[in-house]
């Protein structure tokens, strides 16, 4: 008989990844992956509305199985069964809800429903619900100040509650029809144990306390009067939800017959509850107390540990503090970037229309100082997901002359990034979240050293990376891998089957002391256009800003 | 015998043309162009200052050789013999002073100076001196008050005293060995009517009126005692300048034999006392009181005439009002903007490489509505001249989505220089200047629908448009004319000249209601920036800008 192995799936933003993890070793045996096929890299966006942007649950499972069968041939070229399949992790983007009827179909699956985007699954960065979202933040302020202490101050429009608000307004139809709203790192999970009644859905505490404000504080998601205030509406589907929800030391269900059977997998094969695509990277990148994993990507999650013993639980501009929501024994804090990758491809793509790559404007911008340009960003163009909690910002370029270049651009859109970045970084240190070292993951890290430079010249801390490209598939493999263990009577920690799986690269990015001296003084002018712009009620003088910039930009050609 | 002709010779950023006008009908008969040779575009710049602009006195007589060569093809094609070129005007870009020896050899021509740039032409848009200026302005305030209230209240960086006060002060060697130094306009004037001495040399009230101070108020260009306070070294230069200044009722001289022979032309024919070339542009587009030309180009230039009665000759935010500086009879107003056609090449060339051509961005901005894009820009990748005078300031563009288009930019852009336009008018309003029509010239007006259209829609008055495109050469030319009327013993009036000569578009574009709206919502919050960012003490909250445009553009779209 073969090696025993886990399956970690990723269902990231455009595409979902299947990776083998050999579970004796902790090593990755092969890892492939599968494009969603419909609307725009997956993304069905509107063209009266630039903040929509939904996905097709029938995609994802579509896609799914053409990964399996993908990774099915994988293992059988390594002489690999997939009978030796022992546990199953599964991750998903977040929040990400999908409307369903009782009997678990996706209203987009529905005949009725199937041309309205409103049925379809709502992307993590659909922010059409900005309105809503600012209406939460004020009634819980007004009603439950507790349920604000716990997501950095500001509920967002990326978020579970705002979403579905925002339909009951816009489709009661589609909102009538939706037996409930099951988030999607839940919802597959559900269809691989078979489950057929959403009545019976688990749902996972990742999820449920960074986005729809679980927490065994005031005993689960938010009470009945506080959702009637908001509108009596939403009642009806907080009856769907569990009174408990579970991390990963649970599991979600067995594997059901269809599934197992379809690829040639063994019926029942432990299933771990699901968590966030994010938090599931920063599980494979090792992350433990005191580590800052930052999972780079079209946008940026950063994760840090608390002890369950901290004092100051309720940490302001950061996206949330829920307990075990990454690992066992631990508050997960998150916060993040709404657009990081994103920006850099926008501006290929949009702006130069592909006529340039992303190598040759590195190679160009690598070339050049800190300050040299005498440009400076802002990170806006999807909102500020962290500090602000803001969807309604755009982004922000100033200091072009006539002499400005392509490249210089592009480098001024990754150190705005680098800004945004640091911009958390200095928040939580400031709130006394103890922050030892940063990892880093994501493809960007192993493509381009620029960037990391930059971010270690801004950030001023050394940069580490993790070794392997797919760290959040990996973290659900560890998930799976947990699941098999626990199945076989085996009680092994996180830690543990990280310590076999998870390194960081050798090359560590540090500081050039040079180029960190000349972005500390643009950050600082960074910070006045994020207050000015961004923060309701300052009142700057922005008259020195493009002057300082000239004066750096001078001393230093 | 043929019918007797004028030359209009214009020398522009890039090249000089020669137009050959029919005295007797006022109709253009050919007009032909060389471009510069030297540098980028005929200028020279420098890697390690972005402010230098600096080009070569020997490029444009050579340039100016070739052209006239060609003038003489074309004419002779029409039969037209060079002996019938009764008189020459001649138009040059300004401030653009040039260090000449005392028998008259540009300092750029010596082989002692031939590879030092300090040593050129220091262009109009060589914003290098902008502490001098600065400086100069400072000085004005204490000691000669009346100087500034002539020039809107501050020197600029591209006028005469602050680019000789700086050779002075980083490049002794050449100001020592420069006898004076003489605006590009006296230059070529001297050099057709063979001036040999450069004590000899006649000075136009044009450019000295609005770049070196002169004024009859004070009796002529600054006295020893200001100009010791900023540098002793100056007055030396001060001391090789004329009593008197000339209109172009005067004339430079007449042709000398050298120039006369090599082009088969009569010697001594009379030669108008030159102008920058802009206010050639107000005189070819048909300036008459109560019309704001405006001359875009590169950059824009826009003039006004004020009776000479007029009771505020200071007036704040505008670049010179000058006794006779355009038309005799009547105060030159003079503003502009230091970029405008410049913005839109330095888009489209040094951030889309060339991959896209204004046609096809014009095309695509075309279909979009004001509003649409949610951008929304400054107009500053040149600094400011008016205004606010101050070079240093750049180019910001905000408002940008992960959906931002290219062609948004573009149009955004354009916008932007509507915007900057519309303040300066707004400025000349406030203050008493009457405009009862617009009248547009310039390249970019007769090719960009859309942008003339934007233009009409922000500044909420009807845009016309000069007939010809070579409303610059056509002013030089009519000069030309006028001084061959009046060699003639034929008394006769510009307005008589241009009223043969200048015409406008039979399309005239219109506001749009609709667009006027939103505009006069976006120029609110370009004021915002426009005051943040360029007005020294100024604190507003900028908070709302980013959102009243995202609320604009959801209206809209």
């Amino acid at each position: 008989m073969s090696k025993k192995v886990a399956l970690g799936i990723d269902f990231g933003s455009s595409s979902v990844r299947v990776l083998t993890l050999d579970i004796e070793s902790g090593k990755v045996l092969n890892s492939v992956e599968q494009s969603y096929s419909g609307g725009v890299d997956g993304v069905y966006v509107s063209d009266s509305d630039s903040l929509l942007a939904r996905q097709s649950p029938a995609d994802y499972l579509k896609s799914l199985e053409t990964a399996l069968e993908k990774s099915v041939a994988e293992n059988k070229k390594a002489g690999i069964e997939m009978s030796s399949v022992a546990g199953i992790g599964i991750d998903a983007t977040g929040s990400t809800p999908i409307p369903v009827t009782k009997d678990m179909v996706p209203l987009a699956s529905t005949d009725k429903f199937k041309d309205n985007l409103n049925a379809y699954s709502w992307m993590w960065k659909d922010h059409i619900s900005h309105k809503e979202a600012e209406a939460i933040t004020a009634k819980a302020g007004e009603m439950r100040q507790q349920y604000l202490g716990k997501i950095g101050g500001a509920y967002s429009s990326e978020w579970y509650w705002a979403k579905l608000w925002h339909c009951l307004n816009v489709d009661k139809e589609v909102f009538d029809a939706a037996y409930t709203w099951v988030e999607f790192s839940d919802f597959v999970p559900a269809v691989l144990t078979g489950v057929k009644d959403a009545a019976d859905l688990k749902r996972n505490v990742c999820a449920a306390g960074h986005k729809a404000l679980y927490s065994d504080e005031w005993g689960g998601y938010p009470d009945n009067e506080f959702l009637s205030a908001l509108d009596p509406g939403l009642v009806k589907v907080a009856e769907t939800l569990p009174k408990e929800v579970l991390s990963i030391e649970h599991n979600a269900g067995g594997l059901c017959k269809e599934w197992a059977d379809k690829f040639g997998m063994k019926e029942g094969i432990p299933i771990a509850m699901g968590v966030m695509d994010a938090h599931a990277g920063g599980i494979g990148s090792g992350i433990k107390e005191g580590s800052l994993v930052k999972i780079i990507g079209t946008s940026t999650c950063d994760l840090v540990l608390g002890d369950l013993n901290m004092k100051n639980t309720n940490i302001l501009g950061v996206a949330g503090v829920v307990k075990e929501s990454v690992l066992p024994g631990y508050y997960g804090i998150e916060a993040g970037q709404s657009a990081v990758g994103d920006i850099l491809n926008w501006y290929i793509t949009n702006v130069l229309d592909n006529n340039k790559s992303h190598k040759e404007l590195t190679d160009k911008a690598r070339e050049q100082k800190p300050g040299q340009s005498g440009l400076l960003a802002l990170d806006w163009n999807n909102g500020n997901r962290n500090v602000l909690t803001d969807p309604m910002l755009t982004g922000l370029i100033l200091g072009q002359t006539l002499q400005t270049k392509d490249f210089e651009i592009y480098r001024a859109l990754i150190e705005a990034t680098a800004f945004g970045a640091m911009r958390i970084i200095e928040e939580l240190e400031n709130q006394g979240v103890v922050i030892n070292e940063i990892v880093n993951c994501g493809g960007i890290t192993h493509k381009n050293d620029l960037f990391m430079q930059i971010y270690a010249d801004v950030i001023n801390k050394p940069m580490k990376i993790a070794a392997i490209d797919e760290t959040v598939a990996l973290g659900s493999a560890l998930m799976g891998a947990h699941a098999a263990y626990k199945a076989d009577g085996v009680e092994i920690s996180y830690n543990e089957l990280q310590a076999k799986s998870c390194s960081v690269l050798e090359k560590v990015y540090e500081p050039n002391p040079e180029a960190v001296e000349v972005y500390r003084k643009l950050y600082e002018n960074y910070k006045k256009l994020h207050d000015e712009f961004g923060v309701k009620g300052t009142k700057l003088e922005l008259y020195g800003v493009m002057k300082e910039l000239i004066e750096i930009k001078n001393q230093i050609s």
